[in-house]
């Protein structure tokens, strides 16, 4: 675990340095806030120091900001695309050094942190297409002489707050359709991982630049709760993206929606995979693994429930027992390591209460080590455990035993967390059941493959605790937009609708 | 205005009575709570007495609709639509006795009480043919043996809670889509037109019952506060539809989210008329008076601001004073009639109120009568005045003066409220800037027609505090579902996305 | 089989007398060609006489659907779709009738008559909802203060040439479409069901009369293949929907596109059911006996060829046989029966061909009789057959057997035909290579139903020499409307799109 | 007009020589047919040598084509949607010298050849988006226990035969669509510009081969009538996309539909521009000259025919003549040349034969000198002179004049052909009659710009003569894939649609 000398080599293929500024402000970086240091969650020791932003380089860069977005809205949505594609060109010069940082910083595996930041250049890719695509309608008037559009503008401003676990991707899921759709974006990355937050800032500051478009409508900060605060207070921003936990997210929620603003929310998970009698048993035990285990359990998306038919518990159980016990843990940025360290101190203490209360089947242990190294641990518990309604980010995974699909369907359903849900079955009945009405009411219901690894394509998001917000694909973009419905009369009549005759 | 005696004949056709019970409850009238009396605004006589429910009725109500909701969820939605075809029809046989009850019990002249049951059959008319497009998507997957599904599935119950204005209309917007989209109802109507609430229920339980359905399909409650609050804290209910006022819709929302639901929310407008200099003035005045006059001013997009070019200021408002003066004011029942009462005493209190602090050009005063009747009233007003930022429900029209395009748009959005916006002028530039990135802020942006009377087929709604939901018509019915995103592998080997390795 | 005398009750209902006028043109009953009988198909007796078109009634006919045309393209589609309601109202006051005359004089079993009707009911229904969404787009454009719009516009009239068996649904499926698009519809029947042509024609002309619009809006001819020339060769007609043969369709395809003009085709069909190893037989014999003999196979859906995996090949053909022997043929209108006769002796002669060349497993004869009655006949035969490849109207259906699904697949495919298709399966990764890039190359591909009875929801049609057409849901209404692509600027510059430089 | 040595400096950038193979068939380039010479037209001397394919070559293309087809349709769209990507690079990285090559060999000036191929590069991004987005549906079943899925397959190869004038970015719109939605691509490039076939197709071959794909996934040909024969008439291509003369147009499609394929056609154009009384002068003035005189009026979309409103009539015609004047012509390469030469000497007849029948108001002759250049002309005539009904591929305009806004639009729509059409006019009402049902018939409306310079946005092309087919943006890709309709029942029982009864 001492490759560290040599992540360092790639620091200023990104522009970074031992020392940074933490904060891009109307188009330059400046920060008057305290210095933090980023930490290796491998060795718990310093990476880089960088210095954050205070409330009143907020301020400057809001007002920047609000300038900025008079400018871009007013830029076509394709001409938007093609600031965004070179976005993506930027990023993919990069993806080596950028996916080795955030591997380093966040601490999960290389494999995963390149994964990664592709995502991002995914999203580059496809909101290119549809910046020509941010289609309204033209809806059929009941009135001679009078056309009826449904119009997208932009919103102006789009407030994305983001976690460590995915320190850079949703970033991008939101600010690349946000920025097609006309939105100038304000970024706060998480406390943890400001390293990123510049490297990612550097790159878009860049193209922004070259193309002598305001920096302000990429501005962005490292700093904590109160930056966090006053985007969610401030009624220049009509949208705020919050990545976090259920409980933070409800705050910001009532903050934003007080002054009338809107948020989407990516909340807590708390993802189950169902394992049906008749399942392909070699295909699900491999899809638990990466599902439990990847990521060291710190996805959103991450299994943290399963429920096996009574049938295949035991052969399943044996078969993932032995997996586990095999798995490599250690330096994320080594060939070979599976599961890298837990992201702080914070998140090994939560590990150890979230093992508690049922019978542990194999892991549960702290590794000895500077980093925060645990054990990929399976606890065999009831369903009524308080600890199986919460979500627990580390590699803990809660085994219950079910007889029905309709059981099975229920334990699936009886959190409140309602993000990702997966089933393995090979009957086409129980495939259209589990997505239909009566089946889970997650927002990603997955068949054969794990809770986890989302594709872009497709609206990203989860139902009841995890907040109703969709990324990505899909329709996502229409959240980034407002809707006005418009009718126009070109004629010199006024008929007036329902038939209604006045005066 | 002594109409009264003949309009109670009309009752036996829609089911009322001197007498009624309030509440429809696992496809019983049954109600335990306290008697109300429904007053005639005309005159402040009593109509008819009903007894509301209680807390109690409301858990009976809930327990059987939850029930009933899984039944109703797997009825295809094709099927569903043929109900709701049926409920049209039932609405279209009694088109004039029900016209006639709410302009009676809500106090709208009869035109517009016709036309407000004439737009729920239009709303049937248009679910049933959505029952058929429900569509969800199958997206591409970037996998080989994957299909990617994103898939509608109903809410289960969706709770809807209307207000007075449009007693029945705003139920037909919310139940219409409610129903094809597979989930049951349960209607909170407003406590001061509760004869119209079950005069409405009467009909759609008829139509369940003809079907041999659990009437708990459709649960209807007269009653308060209570009610109302019972709803937004119910967790069986996933999606509450609200319209009221601003204040009281933001504690619904406070409340649901809290729990983790959704809300769809129509709150208060405060709705602007540009009138540019090259406007079609004879449209702009017509329109003016129908936006400003109808319905006592007691619309959501009721046009309480209207901003006149400096060059057009003396010659619309000459006209509009005089128009004003010529409008009969009297039982809204009675032919000729164009103003009816306010709907209670103290609407009239605001009205007092809300024109003071400018220069009332016409109108001004509460009429000597038994009702509830006040003047359409003209008021010249400095943009700053506080009375303009918030919505006052009567025919009260601000009227301020502007030079430029600029300076109008920025009037019309520097309120709170974002509902319902229009602008006169014969300048197709003047018309999309209207409409785009830098123009009017709000839900329903129109062009020579005046800020209400939306036609269904369009997505009706506003920003900002008025709440951000939108109801009828476009993609409105996905609020009524919850999305899935599926990913189905039907092979044996399994991908990750992003080309992630693990393991 | 002697039921006719009552069945002659109904007449009055539907309009029809002995002796009929065969042509609805400029909003008049009148026609002025030679007069033929309408021939049971039970007993090959007249039912009734209809005068027919000539040409000179076409061209009367044609010139005032030219003039209605100019008004019904300008009326709102809303208020189109209220003319389809009521259109739809008509027909279900009248559903018993018109399924019992379409049973006596195509001689389909009652319960499929009426089916027939009930179609036209639901497409009446879906169209009134389509009538708001006939939506274009609103499509970003690249250039600063412009517009880029995608809008639908009418194409003036429809000509729709249907063929004997279905004689009103396949009107309905284009009427109700063309209609609420803001066409004039110009319909030739088939010239054995001429009663059903006046009988429906005079239930739409109703409704025209009743709303004071022209009745040339709606131009209806009984009449040969003079009358279906003239249609094809007419510049006045953008758009000819047309059922029937291969063909005829292609002749049809020619004499259209040389005068530009466009052609939504239903041809021939030839259509398969495969049944997998691991199938649930029952289900499998049920669907194919329903295929394959009803309608007495004279569908363009119904199965013409069955292919049996090896190892369940005995037992399907077993139990298909026993079913085969038990079904009842006889008076379609007579309670039970299951096979009507063939539409006329020509069709009696083709199946005497048709089944020539293989084993016959059951039936292969023609009964004794007055009407013109066939046997169900199942046939063993080889793939390279020439009867195989042709369509056959009657119950014949042609059995194979494979081992491999990609064998099934290639069998499927393997006719000129490409019209519906059905594969019986329990696997999961079966149906989805089944409807995938290299499964059944129809325009219907099923799985555990049969190769008929499509819902309107979707879109009806088929590839290859089926000619293309799509009919019915989804966006089939797109070819009955022409598609403008419209660029606005509505500023003072002139950028020019791909970044162009001109003088 | 003597710089082609410096010209041919940029050949080895784009992979070309003195002489050069024309056809890359099975990932090798290799053509026993005869060798032609590419001609200047600016001097009529010889560019280069190239070897044409023989039928035999064709043939050998085709077999791994097709077997190509097979791989390529199973690899998931939007892996497909990298490799256009890679392509778009591919064609970013020689925009400039393949700018110059089409300049050079088709005759348009430099500025217009680069923003050709910009235009690939556009649809590249484009598609790359889109391959994300091929969205089949998921419609609402009528029957319980159904799925009802649209979904799109590939068609497996696609035949693309472009002509001269638009010698690449045809073949882009088609290709990159085509590729994404899975099919294979076989391009037959016009007889005249084979350079161009051969430097775009190396582009494609080399993005091919690099990602280890089958080179006969793009297949090209350089070639003459007889390999178009070929691909109209061979069975193996399921859709022919031709872009050319009405008359040659409507031979490939009855060839095509005779053995039942489908084509998509671009045909002839004859764009009209009409101005009205009150537009903008000065931008109708601008954008007459560019619509009329851009690409030596050989664009499909020029304008070639010029309505004025009697009012400005002389107004507008006195400063077109003005311009025309002035505008340089000569070699297209050399800075400030606005108007190249016509692409053949046949092109010179042909203008000379368009110009007689009318009053020439300016220009009129051919240009003394070695290569194909004319003067661009205008030329008063009646709307009943045989030539104005006719497409001329030159700079030659009509003009005519006329007195009502319904008058206009009648002339515009009085020739066969329907592509593009444009008004100039500063009335709402005007523009939206113009957009409307009773408007312009052509597939493109504009207003107050250009007829000419369509976005990729939207959807190309146009009605009537025109042939009817949509290239480019919006719903396009449609046209490339095949629809299957498909009801899955995944219960175990049999409910028939319209709830017919059977047996």
């Amino acid at each position: 675990m001492g490759s560290e000398s040599k992540s360092f080599d790639f620091f200023k293929e990104i522009g970074l340095a031992s020392s940074n500024i933490g904060s891009y402000v109307n188009g330059q970086w400046k920060a008057s806030g305290s210095t933090v240091t980023s930490v290796n969650p491998s060795n718990n020791q310093t990476i880089a120091e960088v210095t954050e932003a205070t409330l009143q380089d907020y301020e400057e860069g809001l007002q920047a900001c609000s300038e900025a977005a008079k400018t871009w809205m007013t830029i076509p949505a394709p001409k938007r695309g093609e600031i965004v594609r070179q976005i993506g060109e930027a990023l993919r010069a990069k993806l080596d050094p950028l996916g080795r940082l955030v591997s380093l910083e966040m601490g999960k595996i290389l494999a995963e942190g390149i994964g990664e930041v592709q995502e991002i250049i995914d999203m580059c890719d496809y909101a290119v297409g549809l910046s020509r695509q941010l289609n309204g309608s033209i809806i059929p008037s009941e009135r001679p002489d009078h056309m009826m559009f449904e119009v997208w503008n932009p919103l102006g401003i789009v407030g994305v707050i983001t976690a460590f676990n995915f320190p850079c991707a949703v970033l991008g899921w939101n600010a690349c359709i946000a920025l097609v759709c006309g939105n100038c974006v304000v970024w706060k990355g998480a406390p943890t991982t400001p390293l990123i937050t510049i490297a990612v800032t550097k790159l878009v500051a860049e193209v922004l630049e070259k193309n002598n478009l305001p920096g302000a409508i990429f501005t962005s900060f490292c700093g904590g709760a109160d930056i966090g605060q006053a985007i969610a207070k401030d009624t220049r921003i009509p949208l705020v993206s919050f990545t976090g936990s259920t409980k933070v997210g409800l705050m910001v929620q009532q903050t934003v929606n007080e002054r009338f603003g809107k948020c989407l929310l990516e909340l807590s998970g708390n993802n189950a995979i169902i394992v049906m009698d008749d399942a392909d048993i070699k295909l699900a035990v491999r899809s638990i693994l990466f599902a439990a285990v990847g990521t060291a359990g710190q996805r959103c998306t991450t299994c943290r429930r399963l429920f096996l038919h009574e049938s295949i518990y035991t052969n399943v159980l044996d078969q993932l027992v032995g997996l586990y016990k095999q798995v490599k843990i250690g330096n994320p940025l080594e060939k070979g390591t599976l599961v890298g360290p837990l992201h702080t101190r914070t998140s090994v203490e939560n590990f150890q209460k979230g093992i508690s209360g049922g019978k542990i089947l194999t892991g549960g242990s702290v590794l000895e080590s500077e980093g925060n190294f645990v054990q990929p641990t399976i606890v065999e518990i009831s369903p009524d455990a308080p600890v199986v309604k919460e979500e627990l980010f580390g590699p803990v995974l809660y085994v219950m035993k079910f007889q029905t699909l309709e059981e099975a369907i229920a334990l699936n359903n009886s959190v409140p967390q309602g993000l990702s849900s997966s089933i393995f079955t090979q009957r086409p009945g129980t495939i259209f059941k589990w997505i239909g009405p009566r089946g889970s009411d997650c927002g990603i219901v997955n068949a054969n493959i794990p809770t986890n690894g989302a594709e872009i394509g497709g609206a990203f998001g989860g139902e009841k605790a995890t907040g109703g917000g969709r990324e990505a694909g899909s329709d996502s973009w229409k959240q980034y937009m407002r809707r006005s419905t418009c009718t126009i009369n070109y004629g010199s009549e006024l008929p007036l609708a329902q038939g209604i005759n006045f005066g």
